[in-house]
């Protein structure tokens, strides 16, 4: 988490899906970037749905390979996705939101630019974000994946009153539970769904993982935190109607039977801050601490 | 609360719904009071799905009208469901339950006829418990009603993250609220479903009605309890995918802009206790206080 | 809950213990009740702590037979003081508070003339607050007794791991529990330390009390609300060193074997506010619901 | 967390403080072991309360340097206290607890004969656990200092209504609370005192702290759990009266102004366990998850 000295040749601009009134602060970021002498990258719906001309348009999963530095224009939701995307590539991510900052996307739209200066200038910190990798196993065959930067949730759909899930950690058998569902968060999800089930922050920095009941039948069915290099696997006992979330914006509708793998994905997301950063600033400005 | 001197003439007997094994105990029951000289009914789904024949049969809806008492043989699932059906009567109540009990159905079925002998000869107490009346209104029209012992949910269908709702009391204007949903509890509710959620546990004899949020996004919003003679009315503000469930057991889609009309029904339904029945005692067993 | 017309002849200002800053606010509202030909009295103490002079003194317990109106400048902590203190009359109280407005003293200093205006034309609305009464029975002799307008709390002193209380309401056995203590919370009082310890919020139109228990060992020992007209009896079963609390103000040190019997106090408080007033607007605004 | 198999020459027996009744327990186990050609030391104190005689003694302090294991037999308590006198011996501890089994003490006094002779043929498995260093530190010099294998907790003593809290963690200022109090648990602690307060459950590998406020007034104010290598330091900004306590175990007073440094001890305590066990099988039976 200390500040790094080398430039960034090649910037890429990303802004929130579906929203073409990004269009003037992403120009007004590359017109700056432009300024300085840096190559830009325009992610190709963003460039299409604000209507950009003029600029290199690349697909997201090619930002990764021809990109420096990712810039997130949008709020939370976007750089989950964006993420995602990217994870498999060392591009670092920065996040600029356009109302209230986000906890991912800690850069104001006012602040925009100078908050740039500083990143070119090399005065800024990173870090490393862990993902979640899940895997719904189906009769001995693996039949979807995919990874989450704040949480896998199964929970039941509308028709259900509630699912049984069983959960074994590292080849432990730790309960069978009655409930709504359950949400496993890494610590960056800790701050979003986890914590209106109940769940504990996990600083950014604790190598955990947290596994969050949603609506127990069992009261004593509290949280616990566990290790980010456990293996966690959940089986779907009764569900007549359950699915799985990653991130709350991808859904795959489960069965009976089915066993969902989740650990730690192989590989982690960079964030990069402005120098000075501190996650307790955040925690006590988006929870209301003052 | 006191007990009464009045033998019961007619007693009805209700089975769980599908559950053919209740056989054995229900033609128990039957022989217990045929001896005794009491008039027998047996529900008609009931008897069909035992296969229980020489007895007269009674649509559910009947009971009220013809029988003095109504045994209810099954859980606390089945007692819901009866009771909403027989609420419009003056008809009291008797639960008893097959494995462990349960709040509603507090007698078990090895003690079932000994308890039965005790009520014939008027030693019981009564209870009154309250039913919750929901009516969904659209563009000013209601579209659907429904009533529930237990709690009236507003909740999340699978599809959506979160959903948006404004809550009035009394015309009084509570909150917005962005959550899973909304539980609105009876004091017989609040050990349910309500339980899980973070609610309190109201006492039967407590005029009130729990407001219970499901993983509200403000943690501050927390439970409310209100006189059972409040008015709430919920609108729907944001909901790309919501239902209203009554008891667990009814369903209803709403859409945006529906408003939830939620007040006290008019009838209470009579639950009948052995003498000496506590409701503490019921919580300590249930919930494992001991 | 509603307004009438009658004028207050007589008004007392009690301004909140050890404070002399209020002089200049409490000078200011006695003039402008002067101006209006309404008598005033000034609280003995509050006089002398502010150094007031030239206007009639009393002791705050002759306030409530003298006096027909108590205007409490303060916090709501000096309102709970002057309420207990004045709850055997029937003279309504009005909060002004210096800060942001509390839940008890809903009016601000800023407007504090205004709405005296308003409440001499006769503008305002009364509720009744309930009061819990607490009698300590020692041997079987009552060793103690108090009234408390938001709670009663039994808890472990410093030097105490945990207590053990067994609780009783009307009679019937409810449980043993291990905690750092237990809270008898009228509705008024839900708002306080109750709601800081896991407890609902009961409407105060609520014939209620809630018993919330402080970090019970027992997981499922949740908050229970009952009828204001239970009687509740707390022993102590376990206790080196363990208190009971009025409104956090006044203490109590109890013993081994103490009974603490508590049931809501034979008289209520009236509280005056100014038309319009609703206590959801209090809630939303105290507990950043926005 | 694997088996070793490497065969204890020499045992030392710790019996729980004050508790002459374990006399018989602490025999027959001596009498195993002697049969076997195993060292047998009794702590000192545990001989002079037991009344045994005919082995030798040692103090508590000395244990670690001539036994190579320590049977402490008694409850979690008892381990914990054990523990904390140990810690700076690389000496294993096993835990024989009399009645329910405990977190720390997983063997029950009725296979303890059984478990001794597999933990003698080396069918075991150990386990470290972190332990707290709590240095108080009062103009500038430490006042007081202490370790903790469960909780460091500071608190308000029975005088106090609530105390306020500055939190910082790595230097970094996290925020200023008013609770009851504050939680620091190891993941050892954190099915002890802190789950009462609301604290999630770490899993003993999880290299973590949790900070878990006590009745917190901001109701935003949710249990956090940091890195075990980061550095905590609380200043009691304003506390009329306030204790730090270890493990419920030790006291400190402290006063206004004082800052608690709080850190992972250097050493770890090794756990020993029998093969096969679980820290879920544990949780499953102490928290009724059945």
């Amino acid at each position: 988490m200390h500040a790094m000295k080398n430039a960034f040749q090649t910037v890429a601009l990303i802004g929130k899906y579906m929203n073409p009134e990004m269009r003037e602060q992403i120009l007004a970021l590359a017109r700056f970037l432009a300024e300085r002498q840096i190559g830009i990258f325009i992610e190709e719906k963003t460039a299409e749905q604000s209507q950009i001309k003029g600029y290199t348009t690349v697909h997201i999963n090619a930002i990764g390979a021809y990109a420096d530095l990712a810039v997130v224009l949008g709020g939370d939701g976007t750089m989950l996705s964006v993420a995602r995307s990217l994870v498999d590539y060392q591009i670092p991510l920065v996040g600029v939101n356009r109302g209230r900052f986000g906890f991912l996307t800690d850069i104001t739209s006012e602040s925009m630019c100078e908050a740039m200066s500083l990143i070119l200038a090399g005065e800024y910190q990173t870090e490393q974000r862990i993902l979640l990798s899940a895997t719904v196993m189906r009769n001995g065959e693996p039949v979807h994946q995919g990874r989450a930067l704040n949480d896998v949730v199964i929970n039941k759909n509308g028709m259900a009153r509630l699912i049984e899930l069983e959960v074994h950690i590292d080849g432990q058998f730790v309960h069978r539970q009655r409930a709504d569902g359950l949400i496993l968060a890494t610590p960056t999800g800790t701050t979003a769904y986890s914590l209106s089930a109940g769940g504990p922050i996990l600083h950014p920095m604790l190598d955990a993982i947290a596994l969050v009941p949603i609506c127990p039948h069992t009261l004593s069915n509290r949280p616990i935190a566990i290790s980010s290099h456990s293996k966690v696997e959940i089986t779907v006992v009764q569900a007549p109607d359950v699915r799985m979330h990653l991130d709350g914006q991808m859904q795959f509708e489960l069965q009976q039977g089915d066993r969902i793998l989740v650990e730690r994905a192989k590989k982690t997301v960079t964030l990069l801050h402005l120098l000075g950063h501190s996650h307790y600033d955040m925690l006590r400005e988006k929870l209301n601490w003052g």
